[in-house]
């Protein structure tokens, strides 16, 4: 292939990604949505425009890091701390219950077939997509209510971050495990180590770069170290510990979430991402998504998929709320501000495809969750809001 | 490869090329001299840390598009149309001067062996590198200076925008002729095709985007479809006419340069570009850059190469400037100021190399007429100023 057939694929990749991202813009349903949808279109399941190449691939890889790295620059990790116990019990809760049933999910679907077998792998990946929260479909809606900063809206924004680290961490321990040539304790081991080293080296880089953000601050490099850092640590995490590259992008967003200009580097993060690298990774799983393998069987799966993972955050999240002493009604109301997913089930599904545990037919299931959960969460949240008089903590 | 075994490679060049970069701009050397340095140091010529890859390829092939992109961008058609006719005049002297001159010194060390021979296309190409100005290194000097805004300043900047555009077109029809199946007639007819379509397309283009522009002023998708022409155009000039895909891009960044949202655009691609692609690009060159095949004589060449081609700039714009009944003073300070060269001259270079016009071990010549270019022009700029007093239209 000559050089320059690649910019052929970016443009179409990029032109269908915005059209089909404004669409789904004007029919309420998040821009990524359009992003896979254009992806489909316009790959080998219709027009046949364009099929996946290695190039696309890694573009997409490159997306994908830069999307976790945001993710962990957005974090607070003061408000972290402060909403933290409460929070933290929320967020496991709401991700054991969708892992564990999702696993099961799959197992009462495709049978049981032993501990560290492939069909054993394949019902963790399932578990693990169900675990994280999208937050920015839960910002939006409780936005558009005017109840993100009420206490409501702190506790499932906060739980929405925290359920990610602990999603990525499950993620990362499912991942170490069919590594062929490591056992459990291996997996464990560097997966701690991994964490020590980012802790230590995080602190010591942090303050390098408080130094220079405080000697030249908005300066062009230092978005540049901050990426220097995101695909170094990224792959140090994946070569020499196991450990998936999107956690590695993810703790060095994390290390600099605390620094003065942590908004200036996700913004030139951001605009890079969704200027040519984000479309390529969303209508890239377009590209992948193969609807030749959907079986009356994989729809029954789908159909029960998106019901697993919609009530087992109610219930994990909502129950583990009434615990913590919310009344019923909020904590429904928490359950349900948690359901969402987004980019990161499907980042998660990614990563257990390349690894081979799951197969891409799987992503049809994926899609339709994003798709219903964010469409059903803003309404169902509205009426559960509509029910009551305004609170005194509601925004104006 | 693995997948992740790209976020190395980007690791490792985001961070030689800063840090380089940095080193450069501290011995007021221009950063992309540095960036090529880091290439050269990491690369096979010193530490091997890596090599050339395909991904390289294909990002800095993306780099050098964006570029161009932005440079199109830039220009202002309006200025361009005032100082126009003398302008033009200076920079098509300061064109096929350097052009004549730099393939008669090809020819002159490596003999000549006919019209049409490997030996003709390579001294074809030497003479289209030397032939365009790099506007950002003479801006900065004549900033310093205080004489951008002069009749000086403003003959040299249009002289060096014009440049640009018609040592693309040398480029252009140079590489047109080399295709193995074209003749002469062919290649002129293709040009003037493309620049047609270009003219009528670009017009129809530009109404659609100012009507995006004035109903959603400052929204994603005006950048986004902006790539979208960008990256569309360059694959289209090279694989239906061709025409070098950076002949695409800039025509692209010129078509959309007079729109009110043109500053926005190219502020998102520039972001883009320095954030990740142009560094790969320059480090590209460092990388590709070979010591192996340096000779004497090569030495002797690259000597030569940086003598005639600041020289030929002098005679050719400075003769065009008297001839057009500047001074003799001002005609030597229009000519110096011409002299400079940068990132064109490069792109070119590396345009010819892909085509295998050159060999890889030209790239010293041109990255030696780089440095001494762009240490030289502001010096002697300044002593030429300093010899009268500040004339009436100097800025404050």
């Amino acid at each position: 292939m000559e050089t320059y057939e690649i910019l052929r694929d970016l443009a179409i990749i990029l032109l269908s990604a915005k059209i089909f991202g404004m669409l789904a813009r004007k029919c309420k349903a998040p821009q990524v949505v359009g992003q896979i949808l254009a992806g489909l279109v316009i790959g080998p399941c219709f027009l046949g425009l364009l099929r996946q190449t290695e190039f696309i691939a890694e573009m997409a890889e490159i997306g994908v890091i830069l999307i976790m790295f945001s993710a962990g620059l957005e974090t607070n990790l003061s408000d972290l701390k402060k909403s933290g116990p409460k929070a933290c019990m929320i967020a496991i809760a709401g991700v054991f219950v969708p892992f564990i049933l999702g696993a099961l999910l799959y197992l009462g679907f495709y049978g049981f077939t032993g501990v560290g077998t492939p069909n054993f792998y394949a019902a963790l990946s399932i578990g693990a997509i169900m675990t994280a929260t999208s937050v920015s479909i839960t910002v939006a809606a409780l936005q558009e209510l005017g109840k993100l900063r009420g206490e409501i809206g702190t506790t499932i924004l906060s739980s929405a971050i925290i359920d990610d680290v602990i999603g990525i961490m499950v993620l990362t321990f499912v991942i170490g495990m069919k590594s062929p040539d490591s056992n459990l304790l291996m997996v464990i081991l560097k997966t701690v180590l991994f964490f020590f080293v980012a802790i230590v080296g995080g602190i010591i880089t942090y303050k390098l770069f408080a130094i220079l953000d405080s000697k030249r601050p908005h300066t062009r490099r230092i978005p540049i170290f901050g990426f220097v850092l995101c695909f170094g640590l990224a792959y140090i995490a994946e070569r020499y510990f196991g450990i998936a590259d999107i956690t590695g992008a993810y703790t060095a967003g994390i290390i600099l979430c605390s620094l003065k200009d942590a908004e200036y580097i996700n913004n030139k993060t951001n605009i890079s991402t969704y200027m040519i690298f984000a479309p390529i990774f969303f209508t890239g799983i377009g590209l992948k998504t193969s609807f030749n393998a959907v079986t009356p069987k994989l729809l029954l799966f789908c159909v029960a998929f998106v019901a697993v993972a919609l009530l087992s955050k109610i219930i994990g999240c909502g129950l583990m709320a009434k615990a913590l002493k919310f009344s019923w009604s909020d904590s429904l109301k928490i359950g349900v501000g948690m359901m969402t997913r987004g980019e990161v089930a499907l980042i998660v599904g990614g990563k257990c495809l390349s690894q081979g545990m799951i197969t891409s037919e799987f992503f049809t299931a994926v899609i339709l969750l994003i798709i219903c959960s964010s469409i059903l969460t803003p309404i169902i949240l509205k009426l559960l809001f509509a029910k009551e008089k305004a609170p005194a903590n509601a925004e104006a």
